[in-house]
């Protein structure tokens, strides 16, 4: 618990004076005042949490963290667990909708086993397996405090692991069949929330899966009692590996200043615990898209995260992470780029 | 108008077969069914208009169409009209924001003088102007009817010069002081709306200029009696050179079975004219953002037309689009470029 604590003390406010700085440049680029609206207020909160002048995004980076649920007994999803390990290979593979997407963002795709049931002797993959997934959490505690306190550290080690070759700005992403059950379980305790409010479809359950789903999720916070005043009993109570991992990564890289591009629903759920160790990190997150999933939008409205895209997707991975990246490295190459009115001897507004 | 009505009649439905056969493919890529949602429907519709099974986006165009306004006499902008000209030439020196974002995609940005009030002694810019401006359409017609089938089959040549060299997906945006105003007189017209409901700031003008603009359009289309069963009597009415330039892209980009993206307001107006001449017209555009003007949404509306996204965006000059290719380009890499299930050996839905 020592080094999460070391890294949320590092955590500061963006420099607001630098964002200050950054709307007055925004005023006198080529374009009427505030016409490119979201991407301005993208490039300000930038200057603001790297404190650099003149941003450049180029080195980007997407954790696409696995970990399997033990709660997948219960049946709560469409695919059978060993879906994980098969997606894994797949990622490692480059076949999958992340590699894609990274490719086209120019992204490095960086894959984490957390916690697969399953083995890998593959080196383009980076093994920080806590256990072969988590126990059924409407048996018993979904893993012990201390692997809780494993998975956070981890996302920080493997942060800290990549910054050496440069990180402008970080996805996250993650693979684990029945993760969006522990997520809405995470989020419910969290927020104090009905499950009925936070939980859906997944990757495309029926309306009996889905009454397992529910029906799980009330069992197991029954059960474990998870206290909502201390984050990281609710994560081992309830959580997944890889939602330990990412939201290590998120308080990891808030501590650096580096700004983290969130997913959909699971990674939201992460966020949600990184948020309630220290709100701060809020300042470092950006929301790419809007999930499907309706528990995405109760959580992000919760932490005050506005997302910047709705394209109807629900798949993970780090997919509309990838889209969001795309988006913050436009908006930041248009504040740092573009021509000044004088610069261009344009004419400003009357 | 034989060109124009040549081209019109090419235009056939994009192959209902071909985008089945695209879902059938979607339907087997490693990800839950629908899961990459908007990215989906793209990818299917891009089978459907291009007719190729496995698609590829590479020759990404936009033109970026310039023209002025006579009705800026009116006092309807918060620019004086020297600005297009500027502007015209920051294009050129590549300082805006139409060519940041797309050196940011990738794209080749072709500037086209449709009808600017000033010279340009510059080869990187296309000359097919028509006039120098438009006139002042509170008084008289903008343009001759002559003038007005000229822009459209400007836009049409400007196109088929440029599909020589190779076009996957094109791109429409504008620059022209005074054009949301022709704007919006062009689509109050033709979807016969109170002119309050499709008129907004433009550029950012404050009370008084919108009383103007609202007044001037009123005043165009009583003196002008556009007829709105003719398209291009509208547009010559009250338009602008560089919208008839868009309208002729559209459909000539349409006959070609290429994508067409469109931008904001302005471009909206135009593929509302292209859409009036032919309806299937619409089968081929993708509108990529919805402007904060709100003429646009309504206009988006009345096509049928829905925007991929909304970052709040009113710049022009093939901004949005330039985002809205790129997320195209994404969806198009998804559908040709990842595993299927098969292939990557991992089990289907249970």
């Amino acid at each position: 618990m020592e080094e999460i604590n070391k890294t949320l003390n590092k955590i500061k406010q963006p420099d607001i004076l630098k964002e200050k700085a950054a709307q007055r440049r925004l005023d006198i680029l080529t374009k009427p005042k505030d016409s490119l609206g979201l991407l301005e207020n993208i490039a300000r909160r930038i200057v603001g949490i790297t404190g650099k002048e003149l941003p450049q995004i180029s080195n980007k980076v997407i954790f696409t963290m696995a970990g399997d649920h033990g709660v997948t007994e219960e049946g709560v999803s469409a695919f059978p667990k060993e879906v994980t390990v098969q997606m894994v290979n797949n990622f490692i593979n480059e076949g999958a909708a992340i590699n894609v997407l990274a490719g086209h963002i120019g992204a490095k795709v960086i894959i984490v086993d957390m916690g697969v049931d399953g083995n890998f002797d593959r080196k383009d993959l980076v093994d920080l397996k806590i256990n072969y997934g988590t126990k059924n959490m409407t048996k018993e505690s979904a893993m012990t405090k201390k692997e809780a306190i494993k998975s956070i550290e981890a996302g920080i080690h493997v942060f800290k692991q990549e910054i050496i070759s440069g990180i402008d700005i970080v996805g996250i992403g993650e693979m684990g069949i029945g993760n969006t059950t522990s997520s809405s379980a995470i989020v419910a305790a969290l927020m104090e929330r009905n499950i009925e409010e936070v939980v859906d479809r997944g990757t495309g359950i029926n309306d009996k899966l889905l009454k397992n789903k529910i029906s799980s999720i009330k069992k197991a916070i029954e059960l474990n009692k998870p206290d909502r005043s201390d984050p990281i009993d609710v994560l081992s109570k309830l959580g997944g590996f890889e939602i330990g991992g990412m939201a290590g990564i998120i308080i990891a890289a808030a501590s650096e200043m580096i700004p983290v591009v969130l997913d959909g629903f699971i990674s939201g759920a992460a966020a949600l615990i990184a948020y309630s160790l220290e709100p701060k990190v809020k300042d470092y997150i950006f929301a790419s898209h809007c999930s499907v999933e309706k528990g995405h939008r109760v959580t992000l409205d919760y932490m005050g995260l506005k997302p910047l895209f709705d394209l109807e997707l629900r798949l993970g991975e780090g997919t509309g992470a990838a889209i969001g990246i795309n988006i913050i490295e436009a908006a930041v190459k248009i504040f740092s780029c573009m021509a000044t009115f004088e610069e261009a001897s344009v004419s400003k507004k009357d």
